[in-house]
Order: C-alpha cells, then structure tokens, then sequence
C-alpha cells in the first residue's frame, strides 16, 4: 500500500495481461482440438467473444507472432504463450487445507491439463493425515510443510483454509520459501514484498449473474 | 457467436463494470467494518490498488453518489451497490453436482455474506441423495430438479459437475426456467438467448501466478 503510483499501475498491467493471455491460451487449445491450423485476430475475438485490437496489441508486446495475411498459427502461438506464462516446465503446487474446497481444487482436471502438478496437500487434522484425494494426491501433516517445499521443489501454494487460519499459514509458506500464494479464502491478507498473493474471490461471479438479473438483460458470457 | 458486434461489446463493458463493482463493494465492506465513515475515489483506489478515474467513471454511470469535499459515505454507496448488483434481495442459488466443489460452493461463507442463499443441491448419484452439507444444505435428486426450481424460485444455478454431463445439467436447467448459470466445469456449452452463463476457470488464476514467477516480477495484488 505504499509502494509508488508508477510501479503500482505496472504492476496491474501485467496482472491483466497475464490473465488475459490465459485465456488466449485457453481458446488457442480449443482451436488445436478442432483441428484449426491458424487464425487471425478477427477470428478469435469472433469466436471467443474477445477484442481483437487488444488479442494484436497484448501478443505484439512479446514479439511477432503474427504472419501478413495469415494470421496466427495456433500451435506456434500456443508454444509461445506456454513459454510467457511459464508452462514450458511443469509447475508445482501445494494445496493447503483437506476440506471439500482443497480435495476439489487438488482433483480439479483443468490445473494437471495445463502443466501444472498438484504434488501434496496439507492438513492440520490428524484424521485427515496420510489419506488421499480420489486422484491420489497425497495429506500430509502441516508440521511437514517446510521439509516438504524444500524437497519437493513447491513453487505455488494454494490456500483452502478457513479465514481464520490464513494469515498463518500464509506466514509459515513464506517463511518455507514459498514466493506464489492462491487464495480461496475470504479476508486481506499480508505478504512481504518479492512474494505475489493472488485472491480468488467466488462471490464476484456470482454477484455478476446477479447484476444481469436485476437489470432484465442476459447474455452468453465466456469469462 | 452470430451477435453484432455493437451488442457484444457494450454486453463485455456490462460484464466487466458488474465485476468491478462487486470488487468495489468488497473494499467498502471492509472499511465499514473498519468503522470509516466516508472515502475518497483517491484514498479507496490507493488502499485496494484500483484506479480513482475509473471508480469514479463506474459510479458515475448509476448515479451522482460522490460529495464534493466528502467523496462516498461509505454505508451509502454500500446501499447503492447492492440495489445496483441486485443484492438488495435474497438471491436464491442451486448447486448442481454434489462433489467436493459442489460441497464446497454450497458451503462457501462469501456467498451467504453477501445475500445469497443457497437453497439446494442436486446430484443424480443415489448415495448422496437425502445427505446434508456441512452447512445444512440438502441433497436432492436431480429428477426434482424442475419441481424444486419453480417451487423454491431458485433464481440462479452452479453448476459443479463433470464435464461430460454439463450441457445437459445446463439443457435441464434452461428448460426449468433459470436464466443465469455460473459453470466451473470446462469447455465450452451452449446456452439459448436470454440466458446468461459465466464460466469461472480456475486455472486463470493459477498461470497468472506461473506468469509472474517465470518473469521473476512479484508483488500484492488484490485482483
């Protein structure tokens, strides 16, 4: 809250641009899967109900990807993007918290697509210790957590926990040498700078369909 | 995908407002329960790192709620929010699908915080049904689905099930009158004019964290 307006402002670029390039990726997959060799920005943006000014200007700021009267090829631009999003090497992840929210978010199907590896969970409880999610993934003792990071080279911990118990589990991934934190759970929470924490707020999606109801319009929507 | 253009976009400001909105509600939720009395656009934007122009654009577009000298009553633009997201009514929600994300949405604490009730859930497996959530939520066939629907005018449904079975939970869902769905499931579905469907994808969130740890960027973000 008191860095500069300038590294601030920077800094949120980058947070939209990242998600935004997520969700090329995640068209760009859909397009290889029907066999589609390339596209152009107008296409894409049709089709998956984007802005194709933003799709060029966004790809244009990592390098030239677009070929004059082609367009994009879909799996060189799926390569590329892997490489920006950092998903040429698999990524792994902790989930912390064994309720229903840690085992769906530790079997949900779309993180392994993607690269990413769910390599343990954490949990406090002892009756939930040493059992494991329906995809195999492990429970382990919360007491083992820094041991675990170390060895398992963790880069991502995820947070199902209560509101509560947040903040410390927040400090005791830091101090393991966690730099990456996603959050499920409601709350501010505070991180030392060089290490990023990323909210996931469920209630604005739902507030979103809400908004639509009240004022009479609906719509197909793919955010 | 057939729509206008002009539709589309002014449809993509909507959604993007909605969810903007929502986020500016959450801060003001805090500060009230911080005790502050009024806000300026500056001091809000600084504290939840959003921008003041466009706080103040969003607001202006529903009504003049800032005061000159003052900036927001905080409780005030709390009330106007919440008519504006439709919250100023239980908003009635049902969860399809009964497995750990299923569980987890029902039981989520954002959603009650903010008026939503969630009413039922439904699962078509035999075992669950007859079952509770941790928070009490029943687990009902999904044969009753209809009946249930109209009965308890359930106005928005979740859907957390598997992929293969989504388009037809959505197919069930839209012939028993909802208009607005929230999917978690991936891939794409259909769904006919007039109903609104937003997808969540987790895996968004998590790439934006690989996206920063390739870069070697880090900070706080709120987003």
């Amino acid at each position: 809250m008191t860095r500069d307006k300038a590294s601030k402002s920077g800094d949120q670029v980058s947070e939209l641009t990242a998600s935004r390039l997520s969700v090329y990726l995640r068209c760009l997959n859909a397009l290889d899967a029907a066999g589609v060799k390339s596209v152009s920005s107008k296409t894409l943006a049709e089709q998956f109900h984007l802005n194709a000014a933003q799709i060029r200007k966004d790809l244009a700021y990592f390098g030239e990807f677009g070929v004059r009267g082609v367009g994009y090829y879909v799996r060189e631009l799926k390569r590329h993007l892997r490489v920006i999003l950092g998903l040429d090497r698999t990524v792994r992840v902790a989930v912390v918290g064994a309720g229903n929210l840690g085992l769906a978010l530790a079997d949900y199907p779309g993180f392994r697509q993607e690269g990413f590896e769910i390599v343990a969970m954490f949990d406090s409880e002892r009756g939930k210790v040493g059992r494991k999610s329906r995809t195999g993934v492990r429970i382990i003792e919360m007491g083992e957590f820094r041991k675990v990071v170390k060895r398992e080279r963790i880069d991502i911990a995820v947070l199902a926990v209560p509101a509560s118990a947040a903040q410390e589990v927040v400090n005791v991934a830091v101090a393991a040498g966690i730099r990456a934190l996603l959050n499920f759970s409601p709350g501010a929470l505070k991180v030392p700078p060089g290490v990023k924490l990323k909210n996931v707020d469920l209630t604005v999606s739902l507030e979103s369909l809400s908004f639509f109801l009240a004022r009479g319009e609906a719509d197909e929507d793919e955010g």
